[in-house]
């Protein structure tokens, strides 16, 4: 790994990152709140960049694939740190300021503010912003970044984005970024302004649109969308959780070439699929279980079921006092997700759908050994190695998902809080269940525990390999 | 499928289920207790045996692959329906019957029966004989039965016994069950010797004899072998518990030829080592969150390890009241279980191993995406097939673990109940936690939810594929 290059890049980084702080300065001079919470960050970032930038000359040069790993990963981790000062400078401690970065650059939206509404407007923007930067990180971090690390790195984008790597919208993966971008910032033009004609203040609407498009579910509010108790607002949310939940690619074909992309995707299809079984299967067990009307248990059931399994976890009411078998159904389809190439979080939809296929195949091989068997998706042949890449993710995210849930649950947390904190962050979910519910927050696991939900949102958000493999002793041997 | 050739197998199974049957109808006589409830059955089981030998003749003809797995899904599953008659004959519910019955020939251990000590002797003896006849069937199974299936069925026998494939012991697989077998049998005249040397009645020391080296954790009474309250019957059973969890073909090794057979073997190391560091986290855990002193700590920490681990499932003590630190770990060992060759149930120990083995490989080539790296389990390199087939067996293994755990969920099961009780069953662990934990019953789940556990204890015993390729459309075309 050549240092230089590697600083050089996180130089940049750096620079990317303060640029991005002065938005909240001006909020905070807007509101008249106190500028510091910004500007010392700020001026901090400023100075590290500055230093990066002396020592390490940025140079366009390739990166090899353990530069790539090493940027990526650095630099996700380089803005969770710098994004937590502002945080601390209210009052946040540490970890916990650490924790909400990462929650908010990762697009979790797990939070570990114990009294949200007492913090200034301008750090919530701020909070809810970091994740709509997420988003478009994530996006670029698909399209634009991996396939730079050449022929390997191709082997890395695969597994990170298995819906997309035979459907490259155009040979410049520069130029796509941009257009998924612009699909990106289309889509949050658009909700904001229905958001602001569906009566919502200037600040709740951006706070919202931040927080919903990129799947991430950070609400200036502790009741999270439960603050409005507003049909319409849920109605209007739900509709961009959905969209941010599916691919932006399909989204860009479907605005610009053919309209009927998202409905012909295999993906998109069995993602709406889940939806509407999922909702289904809510509504009758909480028709039956809760006191709720049929209409409410509708109400209820699509927006919970639509906020996980888009990985946003907004919450219009406290779904960790909902009996086991309501639970439980939200608990599965945190370990699903969205659509690959969405803001989402968790396991993905294509994977998902391409292990069923696996399997059946499995099964069908035990009956005729020889027989020779493709996986299709979308009318093509997925090839053997994509396939055992996929599984090979699946497995090492399910033991990471019970090694951390192990570790909390050896730190005191119950069965159900160990459990779902853990995959509530390696998904990007953000709320889980038990201590960690909905209405309530992360403080509530103790520091080590913290750092484990952290450095969870960061494996997660990073497809799980891009983080690992830094722990590998093949990564640091010449 | 030539059903003449499949049922006629299907009747001599029958023929030698109602052999065994007289044993407890003796022990009925011995003890004055009333013969009819091993007479009946054992008279329908004749009757049934009979037409079927009348119908279908049994010839000696190599099976192919369907009828393999027909023979051996059916052949457990009708020992399980005609062993359930005598539990219906004193009282117990079909339902309840059957799953005791499946729990005993899958050597399992749970129950469903609310007063244990209310039964005839005759009958515990029955049920606790009928899971050292399912350990005797599990033996036969890897080494005689599955290996008939010719080309083919190696592909299967493989699947089933990751650990044994290169190494087996004599080319006459016939031979080699009884060996097995013979093993088997002395370690149980040993382990009978020496707990009636330690005081034991005849009748415990036998029924904790058939329940203990089979890994499968029925005892007479309710409150498991925390009735002995004995130090040293622990210690004894721990030691055959143990041993039962071993590898029998390595127990043949080490007492026919190389002494060193055990210790030099990979699996077992790692068998071992989980034991070890298992007791220790767990004693740790106890001394700290408990009241009990540090012997008292390692004193259960050791004893319900290997219990679980083996996935026996005795108790010396609730462990369902410990807190979750201590439940979760026992929770994680039900999903491993024992190693290949055993008695055990669970993923086997030698899968867990090549899953890292494997996991290690899939992070070195994400550096070094060219390179060929072996893997190498006991000195020799393991066939890219064979981890592919333990892989998808793992994949397999958890989505029908999710599916039994969201469908007793949305019976109305909790969060632990609902986890914990379809690993118990699918790895044949025998208790879990919450409702049906050691000194509780499963006649807690609502019926639909047993005979999904029944299913379960059935899927499991048979390394899953045996059983759910005959839910494929592909097994049932021409």
């Amino acid at each position: 790994m050549r240092y230089n290059v590697v600083l050089g890049v996180l130089g940049s980084i750096l620079w990317l990152l303060a640029g991005f702080m002065f938005i909240p300065l001006f909020v905070a001079i807007y509101y008249g709140e106190p500028v510091q919470t910004f500007g010392i960050p700020l001026a901090i970032t400023v100075l590290v960049a500055s230093i990066f930038s002396f020592f390490f000359k940025r140079r366009d040069e390739e990166w090899d694939l353990k530069e790539g790993f090493f940027i990526v990963a650095m630099g996700w981790l380089i803005a969770a740190v710098f994004y937590s000062f502002p945080y601390m400078l209210e009052g946040v401690p540490p970890i916990n300021a650490l924790f909400e970065s990462m929650s908010g650059v990762t697009a979790t939206g797990a939070t570990a503010l114990t009294e949200i509404e007492s913090h200034t407007k301008s750090l919530l923007f701020w909070r809810s912003m970091t994740q709509w930067l997420g988003g478009m990180g994530i996006i670029m971090l698909f399209i634009a970044i991996l396939p730079k690390l050449g022929i390997a790195g191709r082997q890395m984008f695969r597994a990170e984005v298995p819906g997309l790597q035979e459907e490259q919208l155009r040979p410049r993966i520069r130029e796509t970024a941009k257009i998924l971008w612009l699909v990106y910032i289309i889509l949050s033009v658009v909700e904001l302004t229905i958001l602001l004609i569906a009566g919502l203040s200037f600040f709740d609407a951006i706070t919202h649109t931040f927080t919903s498009i990129s799947c991430s579910g950070f609400s200036p509010y502790s009741d999270s969308i439960a603050a409005f108790s507003d049909p319409l607002v849920e109605g209007i949310i739900m509709v961009f959780m959905f969209l941010g939940g599916a691919n932006f690619a399909l989204h860009y074909k479907t605005i610009y070439s053919d309209k009927k992309s998202l409905i012909k995707d295999q993906e998109f299809k069995f993602y709406l699929s889940i939806i509407v079984i999922g909702t289904l299967v809510l509504a009758y067990v909480l028709f039956r279980t809760e006191v709720y009307s049929l209409p409410d248990a509708f109400r209820y059931s699509s927006f919970h079921v639509i906020s996980i399994l888009t990985t946003t976890g907004y919450a219009t009411v406290d779904f960790n006092i909902w009996p086991d078998s309501s639970r439980f159904i939200l608990f599965i389809l945190m370990f699903i997700g969205g659509c690959a190439g969405s803001t989402s979080g968790g396991l993905k939809v294509v994977r998902f759908l391409l292990l069923l296929k696996y399997t059946q195949k499995v099964l069908f091989k035990v009956i005729h050994p020889k027989a020779i068997v493709p996986i299709r998706f979308n009318n093509k042949t997925v090839p053997e190695d994509i396939i055992h890449s996929i599984v090979s993710f699946m497995i090492i995210y399910f033991l990471i998902f019970f090694a951390s849930s192990t570790l909390l649950a050896l730190m005191g947390m119950d069965f159900v809080t160990s459990l779902s904190a853990s995959i509530a962050t390696l998904g990007n979910v953000g709320p889980g269940l038990g201590l960690v519910g909905p209405m309530a927050n992360f403080d509530a696991i103790p520091d080590p525990g913290k750092l484990i939900l952290i450095a969870n949102m960061w494996i997660g958000r990073l497809e799980v390999f891009t983080v690992i493999v830094l722990l590998t002793p093949a990564f640091w041997k010449r």
